[in-house]
């Protein structure tokens, strides 16, 4: 890695997002920047890629950073594969994706387009955390944030992150930066969603639906994300792409297939 | 459960697609069917959902079967969540999934929103299985693999597929059921997609992308699906979405946070 590492820079909240212009300011920091984001909100979108219509790709300039910026019409996971594939001239050393306006901790990575946008990295062979804040206000407090992103992804990249493996970081909503109560490595809490619709008649007679929901955590564990969130603590997840259960490899063969 | 199982189903390439109607006309056989699924192709959605616009869902007769139908504009993911928590009675004992037009095996699981269907019914506490077929055609011949899902579902009926996972099972291309070899329960290939991008020009001069891809498997391995698949089996990849991975949370406290 040259002095300066190439840092890949994405999210789902769309590249005028308060949360990645944060994001911008650190990484600045630490290295050279080039920012290949959504041009409109994508939030929710998986691991969503854009197959059956074109992509749209435009360099802007949005403040007077020194980084270089691409505005995209495609999701999170588009965006990355357009940088790797496309835009840039050489592999990032990492990416990193958000800072999301919300939470992504939990189930919330099976649905985050900020997390596909890292895990899309991690697949391309390039190490990568995914940023998330538990307030999805567009006005969030991301100022307090800002020390700590800094010390985690100079840790990434000095010891490397593990292989196949992309970081979940979730940061709890805080005043200032003291008020958070350090860093904790979980596993992802076992929880749900239980849905509520909000079923409307529009004024043609015909129904629609909102989605609406509630987040359920069953998981009484200390060692979860959920857990560390709730007391102040930023927490990190290892998240893997192998989905693979590889512990019922076994039992399935009981079933005596074949 | 009741004698007959009930058995919802759905799909990412839209309610009228050949694959599932074959699937239906399969699950017809074995339990009383609701089938809830997009009213046009949402391939490559991930498992995207639908937070910021409205839901419309229709209840259609397609066809002289005797499952109840409902169309619905949202994704894979959101079809079950309508499903569940808005249009049935009571929890389904069962949802597949597919048949998809083209593979979900190895690292496409990621991409997949036929495997976000069964995914999302699994996060609801829902057996679920999702079936694709290495045939992208919306001409595919299906008719092959009618006895192996059979086969197959009623075996996780039966048996029972273990908590918080969901099979993900692949079926290669065949002209008659007897030139499949088998069924193998395997891991998830490690693959990935390099991108290309077609890039062209519109007639009003400004640039855009076609995303295209080559699929490289760099797996080895015997037991996994891709090598299953092209020695003729159906593979069955039992997949989890705790994303966790645990293994390398050990290796992540040696970096001294806290």
């Amino acid at each position: 890695m040259s002095k300066r590492p190439l840092i890949l820079i994405t999210n789902d909240d769309g590249i005028t997002a308060p949360g990645i212009r944060t994001l911008i300011s650190v990484m600045n920091q630490i290295g050279d920047v080039v920012v290949v984001a959504p041009n409109s909100p994508q939030s929710a979108m998986g691991h969503a890629i854009t197959i059956n219509s074109t992509l749209h790709c435009s360099k802007i300039e949005l403040d007077n950073g020194p980084q270089i910026e691409f505005s995209c019409s495609g999701t999170p996971a588009d965006c990355v594969k357009l940088a790797v594939n496309e835009l840039l001239d050489r592999k990032p050393d990492i990416c990193i994706s958000g800072i999301n306006h919300g939470s992504n901790s939990s189930i919330n990575v099976i649905y985050s387009g900020t997390m596909s946008a890292a895990l899309e990295a991690g697949i391309q062979g390039i190490p990568a955390i995914g940023y998330s804040l538990l307030d999805y206000h567009w006005g969030a407090n991301f100022e307090p944030l800002k020390p700590a992103i800094k010390t985690i992804t100079e840790n990434a990249i000095k010891n490397g992150i593990p292989q196949n493996i992309v970081l979940n970081v979730n940061m709890p909503k805080v005043n200032e930066s003291k008020d958070l109560k350090g860093i904790k490595i979980c596993r992802q809490a076992k929880a749900h969603w239980i849905e509520k619709f909000d079923k409307r008649t529009n004024p043609m007679g015909k129904d629609y639906y909102w989605l609406t929901g509630e987040f359920i955590n069953e998981d009484k564990g200390h060692d979860t994300d959920e857990w560390a969130l709730k007391k102040g603590f930023i927490s990190i997840v290892p998240v893997q792409y192998d989905l693979t259960a590889h512990d019922v490899i076994h039992e399935l063969n009981t079933w005596g297939f074949e």
